[in-house]
């Protein structure tokens, strides 16, 4: 993930777009890229969805990439460090929502 | 990543969510955090987004987590490798945006 | 709808908010409303979300009351009659998909 | 809006769409719309947006539409009163944040 903040960084020198990257700009593009990740799902059957054909597999991956990019690009300007970030939310995730109580379930458990 | 990856897997097993995964629930859950993510910053100058205080980058730091954690599981499901997609994609992205035409300016360059 | 138009307007400037209002921040927080709304459907099967429980219709409402709330608020800011944008609109959607083409798929029709 | 309701519903039926139509996915058609429309916003300026060229309206307007065409699909299929659950909205909104109270300001009040 570092190579990818690295070649970011110089993608984006090399444009001179940094002026563009706000986290603001950033958080919001983040969020179209994901919406456009999920466009391929929107009319699919949960089934359908387990099964791609090989060519949509191929543009979810480029979206999924698209949203990878501005995720790092996002933590690299607020020097947040990914991986660690994300080990710390599921270990607070394990906390609230022990595997005895929610097993099975996701009726109570709104935002996991 | 992998480790991440691994310890979701064993997170959703002991909870037996797997049934709710589908890619299409998952990408359902990506885009939800990632506007809850850009939710921090909707009412924010570019500015202010710059420079957050400490309690609301902890906060923006969790959200950055919730969407990898989606994205890495998404990842999973559908077998893609994420840092190999988003090598490819900046590939396409350096020849789809010469810098010498674009430099400085976004203005017909819609999805970069 | 004039009258909410209406309504928003006095709503904002007895809290002095109109400065927040730019249309770029009212288009995010129309999108993460449009999030909140979905957040509700996300691990739902589309079968349960045909049958919502009551409760859950009173949360389901007032997500999409915020997003009718912000969609009027931007069309305000941006001199836009929604009605007729919609009708407009449905009369390009009926040129685009013709009846006799897309019966019954989707397929090929990624945006609608 | 009734009448909008009204040509969706024959729009629909004429395509055969409806089996598409579940709250569920209608909720994520309505995200990716307002998605849609926020990337026209996203590298803009707050004040860019203020003041968007009129080829540009052009596009934000159909955007706009959809976000209401999907919008009242979902309120037809939930049955929910548009108009009147924004008003009940409002309503409570009033009370949640008194004018006096929050004038000028929206720092700790993060959903509105």
């Amino acid at each position: 993930m570092i190579a990818l903040r690295d070649s970011l960084r110089k993608f984006v020198a090399e444009r001179d777009w940094d002026k563009f990257h706000s986290p603001k700009n950033l958080a919001m593009a983040l969020c179209v890229e994901a919406a456009e990740l999920m466009e391929h799902f929107q009319w699919l059957s949960e089934a359908e969805s387990r099964a791609l054909p090989a060519a949509k597999l191929v543009e979810v991956r480029d979206e999924m990439a698209d949203v990878l990019v501005y995720l790092v690009r996002l933590a690299d300007k607020l020097d947040v460090d990914l991986l660690d970030a994300a080990a710390k939310k599921m270990a607070k995730n394990a906390e609230k929502y022990p595997a005895a109580k929610v097993r099975g379930s996701m009726k109570k458990y709104s935002d996991y």
